[in-house]
């Protein structure tokens, strides 16, 4: 079971922000049981997303989300990038639209302002794909949208992380628990001083030789010279497989050839 | 002159840590006028990492980067990566294998320990694909590599970000400078209260179509119903056109439009 993220910004692009979203999404499918398979960042063109989405079905991942892209300016192209991908005409979807006019007339009642208007920033926020199904958002104004295509499902979440967030927690989140059928991902990092990199790596092939489902990697984080390192171990698994158990076993394992070694494992997490 | 940049590492696509590499990247290449067309994460694995590899060359770019999976461990492996998308075979290379000795030599007159090993894990660091070029880096162990190929220059960066940083600077930055004959980015942004995102969008409009140099994206920030907006002005070129001055057109155009419809500009940076 496993995710294709693409999120689709110039802001990411020109380094003005970090990549949150994609952290937040891998952190919360990893989760769940669901392996992130790739991240893919493009700018806010038709072209480049549709390219992106149509070389990213080809992979056949179960699961594609899109975040960014759905609001009323003209540079969020996200549903016209989506309908371009999958030779999909674009036209107001009346249940979207009534999403949107209740968002709006909600936060007319709250202003305690008189009757909405739907401009036409608005009605594009409920243009979408033909065939294709607009998702709740409880944070926001735009939709979200899915489509349910050839063994794969796509979702384009927005890129306000609020709402791209509550509509991963409402909808996206049981959608993945199902699919992964009740995995679950555990980790434990050790850190070690005085240890160099190239001395832990033949130690680490052993554990991982003696532990195949666990999966360990090092992360050199002192300077060059005066060696720390974080040890991160993790596995994936359902609960009655005992997974933290295994997990264990390789954290003591690795920690003692470590020892022998003259290396110190100063703190876990 | 554009970019794409590869980032390798399982602990992206499990949400462990944020991309800062990628934005770093993206950031220092903008500002030197080079445009970064995509960012890919990819796991460590040989066959991920290759096909995103040539995907990215197909599409022709003047640069492209890869960071991660240069270290000594097993889990390390983007030269092999590159090899298997270039179709050529590792060895050892001897600037290389010089570089980690020196290195090595360097760190055991620190410490005051005697002779340098060249271990597996060591001489693992200078095993790079034939016909690439061993880059000086300036504070590990591991070379980044440079490969020049059909049109695209590709160099492996590590993923420890202050040795990323340091060979950035002190190789590719001068060499996006040239690239780019001396462009650089100018970016500006405005802080508005009070005006719908929907509202704002054919505003923009109007300002983008009367200043097609400047590109303009809205980003809101605060919760709906309270409308917080940024606003950021960019503009691509070479000092001597007066890109400063063509942005700062385009801030006060849209700055009157907006307060025209009752928003209000609450600060800019």
């Amino acid at each position: 079971m496993n995710l294709e993220i693409i999120c689709v910004g110039n802001e990411l692009l020109i380094g003005k922000i970090l990549n949150t979203n994609a952290q937040w999404l891998s952190k919360h499918a990893t989760a769940v049981g669901i392996a992130v398979k790739r991240v893919t960042v493009v700018a806010d063109e038709v072209e480049e997303t549709a390219s992106a989405i149509r070389e990213a079905l080809q992979r056949k991942p179960q699961f594609m989300i899109t975040t960014g892209g759905l609001g009323p300016t003209l540079d969020d192209k996200t549903l016209e990038s989506i309908a371009k991908a999958l030779n999909r005409k674009l036209g107001v979807n009346a249940k979207a639209l009534q999403m949107v006019k209740e968002k709006q007339e909600a936060r007319a009642r709250e202003r305690g302002t008189g009757k909405v208007e739907l401009t036409q920033p608005r009605i594009k926020m409920a243009t979408i794909p033909e065939k294709t199904e607009p998702v709740h958002n409880p944070v926001g104004t735009a939709p979200a949208v899915r489509a349910d295509l050839n063994g794969t499902i796509l979702i384009a979440l927005p890129g306000v992380p609020s709402e791209m967030e509550a509509i991963f927690e409402e909808t996206i989140a049981p959608l993945f628990e199902q699919a992964s059928g009740g995995d679950a991902f555990y980790e434990k990092s050790i850190y070690v001083d005085g240890i160099m990199e190239s001395t832990l790596a033949p130690l680490i092939d052993i554990v991982m030789q003696d532990n195949p489902r666990v999966y360990i990697k090092s992360h050199p984080k002192g300077k060059e010279g005066k060696p720390h390192m974080e040890i991160h171990f993790s596995i994936k698994g359902k609960e009655a497989e005992n997974p933290e158990e295994k997990l264990q076993k390789a954290v003591v394992q690795l920690s003692g050839l470590i020892e022998k070694s003259s290396g110190k494992i100063v703190s876990s997490a």
